[in-house]
């Protein structure tokens, strides 16, 4: 299935190309830096060259002498007005601008506002800050030593580095199953710094309307409405009084979820200039101080019987934060769906704790389509899975399908207390394997093996829990976890669907008008889809976790019922029956027993717009709105198989195949699917083989660009080959359960097991990504554990 | 009161400066012509100099040589996309560009589109038309002659100038009735051709997106919902794909309800260029080719007893609706509200025929703040009650109040079926009389008289029927008369309105947050109110006929009321206590006999916005919205009295005193209310006095600027002396009966009948409006019917 073939809109459910397309391929995205408004001006961000530092003194007279700055703030500017510190979304505090010491290389110290973005930067230089350089923290291994700078002493009573210790599941039972369990597996492994590095980097437009009072803002968040909110909240502007609008957003995979010093900046900006200000970071900027992603150290232990019956898992983790507590860190439940770590397998007992900590690194962040640290767990008990199987000598796809959860196990509630909805887990792993052709290519490996040839075979099974909330699982700002969706019903049948989740690519405006049309019958063509502007939509959470259509599309088809039987009510009254005597078809009521006599949608929708005699109670015009609470996580699922190529000599891996059986329940349009696993895939393999955000030992950032920052393209990636399973959720309306994340989180895995596999006659039982030409070949020295990334 | 006192916030109803205002004094409100869109063009239309003529030929070329000129637009261009002709809102059609005849002077032949307005209007005078004059029907009352032009000879089939015919009251015992009258009053008189004239013209931006299909159009009207849908209708544009936004309005008074053909002009110019296309018509255009009102040829009889009983009502007009039937017509009754022309008074019955016609004037149209023809109706009665009481030589407010209905009639059933819904007729006279002091100023004149001054006192009474629907009484498009409103309660507890009405300066940003604010409590401050954008705001029939208080402000106070139902719930369960032991104090939920134990709004939006655990069936967040359809209409009404003094050589009128006293029901803003008295005082002023729309006997326009068709200042106004009395509307949620055109129609009468009384010495029984100097001179002389304006 192509994206570009011609083919028929359908009335519902099924492939379709995606309508925003007409506007992206042609180039007529609107994204927040081509908002230009009259008069507009153009911030830029100074930033610290220093991971830890203290500033002496910040002089700006010169800048501020440039014949095209119009304002220069600093932290004390900020002091002024109460704003020099914000909320995180993490029980912490971030300096918008430094005041006191900068505490991670690249945070903000000043915000520079000129005619235009040459004369900003330039004014950039004309800052003096004198620092007193302050030995940083960069390994969170040795945060918690006793000799350790303590970094936020801003904080009340701060003698250490310490965030939080957090744990889950029941320890005096899983110390009992590794007891007696016959074998234990244990390894320590590096998940590294990573950054999603979203093709468009963040940035806004803050216009402050001194006569009204009213502050529009164009931003680059997943989440206007929480945006909305949080202004209101922290910086006293009434909530009635803000508008965040999100315009075409290119890419957001958590990386937008927060709210970000140079939005803060701007807005100040907009209010002391009485201008709109512009603020666009540059990649540079964008991958030095936003919102990262992993940095988990992590020893983990598997126990089993010799025969291979997983019985138990006991995780250590150390978290490593940064300077600040996280913008997008679930606040409850401190390491949020790393919950889940047991995965996709039927143990006895599992016990994880994770220690958060503060280093001198930029602040995270849980972000990069992680499905909130999910990503880290799976990954972990997939290696920790292969580790053991390499221990026993077993075939790590069969290891897995001996120990995956059963059909018959679901509604399954983890040993951690999660509730998984529904799944045929060896049914997917059953069809990754006959799709790759895992029998044929075992005996290719073993053949290759023969000629001294490296070939390896990699699999993973994950679960993700996506759709956050309910709000047991997360609590963001004390808000719930309920998004809104808005129908309307035009006059003349066409519709408009408003909904507070906000999209940043991945079709939004086809996926939902879909899910209208297969409730009403109303073509997906005649549907418009808005989001992304708190004036247009209802209130709700946001696009994050996967949970666009497992809470918006619940929503949704929940409001589209709605309007259903409003309209079948009017339909009543038109054809002079009762409406117990009506029965639906797809696009209109008709009368049992006669077909011929029925009303479509569309004449409906006129007549609800008429003064036509409705029952009592019943209102005109066909809207309806739902507020969807989740009443539990939905629980995607997936079974991939990676092939890789290794060149012993020059430790370069090819990746040849990829087979990913996924399941995310119901698919409303297989194409758009299909394009988010493959870019999750993608993702999979740029983290396993290439991607990393490295520091040195005095906390200088080494990944500051494309050059350093290494992402795949097409030439790394292959023919992806998907396949399917379809377990519909149970407690779903349309019994869909997301698929943003699947791919991310599932591929890392699969990947490294493969090249794992793959140097297993070097005999290597675990390499740490990522798994560049040096590693690999460091791997096959012996060396497999990443001592030169210690420092992430 | 002045608007201009520091006052405090209401937390409800009562005194407040308008919102607005903070804007619109800075000079900062947003109208169609503020809007610059990058690439902008300018349209101009070329009109008609001929009230009639064919059209030979229209040569375009060298217009379309022009260097600035983008595209230039004909009939026939029109004709090729199916749009030459556009259904009006009143059963007949409009020519949106001329192609075959030219029906009325400044009737739209061509629209040039050039890169600024200059060029466009200069490239008007290059295109070539080729006329052949045809002899114009001007006077209303030769339309119907059988030599008389066939004006709609596009119409298949029509050999005559005849429109409709229409009647209404029982005429068999009417014609009874006059049969055994003893006194029976005759008069002719004229409501003259009058425009409203709004501060700002008519005018559009109209921008279609061709990627994405939508077309954005911010335009001058007051019904942006009921234009959407007929843009969608007619010219067969998806509807979800048309977004009206109506900005500040300067002014409508009903002249911004109709669809202009300079609007479709700017559709299609932004469609040929894909561009976008502004179009804004000069003051000239304005009065020449936009909605007028009133042109009714009246002829009233009025019946009573020697005693000055009057028994009945016996009417016959020809209404002159110009060459198309109206834009602003309604189509089920043609006549409209002229229904309740039966006026304030106790009638044994009543009969009137309308008899509507094509002229060679500009296409009609009742607006002009007239409650659809109310106006000419209440002008008339109220006429014909002073001629009676000039017969029977008694005091025309004695004649009143012996015959107005008496409070215990209510609700009263009118002869010709409106049922008025409450009212104490004689209380609102007698506040008037007394505050004007009327004995003395009766007085006063005799003692003037006696020296041969002039003075007179014109009293005038009127009932409305406003807020349009119900659908029994009108029907536009078939559409019903609901309005929407949605209410949405930030997390914060700010909140914010959307409307489908639109205002056009009458303080609807006001008002209705006050009525808000009055059922939840929540200052009007923290409550902003949206309206004038389809995008925004629920589908309604818009601002016209004084309903946006009777319809929207329902509508809004039940949506606030589900808002607090719905909070009640809330904060039950954070109280954890049932609902039904909760209580309501303005802005918060108590314990009944705890008043201690309560929660606010903002408290009770915060925990909406949380996942709180709610009741089955009770979703999140804090919205409600509601529909509103009338059950009947309102009916305000009033009491006048105007004093004036005549200069009888110059035949100068000078308004010297003028009392008002209205009662529109519950009163939300006496300020607000108050301002709209002043200004439709000052309408009634200039329409008795200056106002007309008068032409030439070949159709030549002779009003088409303010130098020729003139309005009332200041100078010819005199400190208005306003009362009033409260009589809620029983069926109506707030009780609010609407006071956006009471002045205006009542207010003609009162100053007309006060010349006429001040030339009673000279033996005038009646005199046409308007009274101009040379008018109330030719009265003098015994010619007090307006031959000068037959012909308008």
């Amino acid at each position: 299935m192509t994206a570009t073939e011609e083919r028929p809109t359908p009335m519902g459910y099924g492939p379709m190309n995606r309508k925003e397309d007409a506007r992206f391929v042609r180039g007529h995205g609107t994204y927040v830096d081509d908002i230009v408004l009259p008069g507009m001006l153009h911030g830029a961000v100074l930033r610290s060259p220093y991971a830890h530092a203290r500033i002496l003194s910040v002089d700006t007279s010169a800048a501020q002498a440039h014949p095209k700055v119009r304002a220069v703030i600093t932290g004390e500017t900020l002091a002024g007005l109460n704003l020099a510190w914000m909320p995180t979304l993490s029980h912490d505090v971030q300096a918008v601008l430094a005041t006191d010491k900068v505490r991670f290389q690249g945070q903000e110290v000043a915000f520079v506002i000129a005619d235009d973005r040459y004369s900003a930067r330039d004014a950039l230089e004309l800052i003096d800050v004198d620092y007193e350089p302050l030995p940083p923290v960069v390994d969170a291994r040795k945060a918690l030593d006793a000799d350790a700078p303590v970094i936020r002493d801003d904080l009340e009573g701060r003698t250490d580095n310490h965030i939080f210790d957090w744990e889950t599941g029941d320890k005096t039972a899983t110390d009992d199953v590794f007891g007696r369990a016959e074998v234990v597996a244990a390894q320590d492994m590096l998940y590294p710094r990573v950054h999603p590095a979203p093709m468009e980097t963040c940035g806004a437009v803050a216009d402050l309307d001194k006569i009204t009072g009213k502050l529009t803002m164009y931003t680059t968040t997943q989440a206007p409405h929480a945006h909305r909110t949080v202004y209101a909240m922290v910086a006293g502007l009434p909530e009635h009084k803000i508008r965040i609008i999100s315009p075409d957003i290119g890419g957001g995979f958590g990386n937008k979820v927060g709210i970000y010093p140079g939005y803060v900046c701007a807005i100040v900006g907009s209010i002391v200039t009485g201008k709109p200000v512009k603020w666009m970071e540059d990649r540079s900027e964008n991958l030095m101080s936003t919102s990262f992603a992993r940095d988990y150290h992590m020893r983990g232990e598997i126990a089993a019987t010799r025969e291979g019956k997983i019985l138990g898992l006991r995780v250590k983790v150390i978290a490593d934060h940064g300077a600040f507590n996280g913008t997008a860190q679930p606040t409850k439940f401190p390491a949020g769906f790393f919950g889940v770590f047991t995965g996709s397998y039927d143990l006895e007992a599992a016990h994880c704790e994770v220690t958060g900590v503060y280093t001198n690194k930029a602040p995270g962040g849980v972000a990069y389509a992680c499905s909130f640290r999910i990503t880290e767990a799976v990954y972990l008990v997939e290696r920790l899975v292969d580790v053991l199987a390499y221990d026993l000598g077993v075939d790590p796809a069969e290891l897995r399908m001996r120990n995956l959860l059963r059909p018959e196990q679901f509604p399954y509630e983890s040993k951690t207390g999660w509730e998984y909805d529904s799944g045929d887990y060896p049914k997917a792993l059953r069809l990754a394997l006959e799709q790759v052709g895992y029998e044929e290519l075992r005996a290719e490996q073993a053949a290759k093996r023969e000629r001294g040839e490296l070939m390896g075979i990699g699999v993973s099974f994950f679960t993700e829990a996506v759709g956050a909330g309910p709000r047991k699982h997360m609590d963001i700002l004390g808000l719930g976890m309920a998004d809104g969706a808005e129908l309307r019903v035009h006059p003349t049948g066409k519709a408009v669907l408003r909904l507070s989740c906000q999209t940043q690519g991945q079709g939004h405006e086809t996926t939902f008008a879909q899910i209208v049309a297969e409730e009403l019958g109303i073509s997906p063509d005649d549907i418009d889809v808005v989001h992304g502007d708190t004036d247009q939509t209802p209130f709700g959470l946001g696009t994050y976790g996967s949970r666009s259509t497992p809470v918006s599309g619940a929503a949704t088809a929940v409001a589209a019922r709605r309007v259903r039987e409003r309209a079948k009510i009017v339909a009543s009254a038109m054809l002079e029956v009762s409406p117990d005597d009506l029965e639906w078809e797809k696009g209109r009521w008709f009368v049992k027993g006669d077909p011929s006599a029925s009303k479509t949608i569309s004449e409906i929708a006129l007549a609800a717009h008429a003064d036509l005699e409705l029952p009592e109670g019943v209102e005109g015009h066909l809207d309806a709105a739902c507020v969807y609470n989740p009443p539990n996580l939905t629980y995607p699922f997936g079974a991939y198989v990676c092939v890789v190529d290794v060149d012993a000599e020059t430790g370069q891996v090819k990746v040849r195949k990829f087979v990913a059986v996924d399941d995310c329940g119901v698919r409303i349009n297989p194409i758009i699917v299909e394009g988010q696993v493959h870019g999750g895939l993608a993702d999979g393999v740029g983290m396993a083989l290439m991607q990393v955000m490295a520091f040195d030992e005095d906390g200088n950032h080494l990944g500051g660009s494309f050059m350093d920052y290494l992402l795949p393209t097409s030439m790394e990636c292959p023919s992806w080959e998907l396949g399917e399973t379809v377990t519909p959720s149970p407690h779903h309306p349309i019994g869909a359960k997301g698929i943003g994340e699947s791919a991310t989180v599932g591929s890392p895995a699969a990947v490294v097991n493969a090249v794992v596999d793959a140097l297993r006659p070097h005999g290597v039982r675990h390499a740490d990504m990522p798994l560049t030409p040096a590693a690999v070949w460091r791997a096959t020295q012996g060396d497999p554990i990443r001592t030169d990334l210690a420092i992430t």
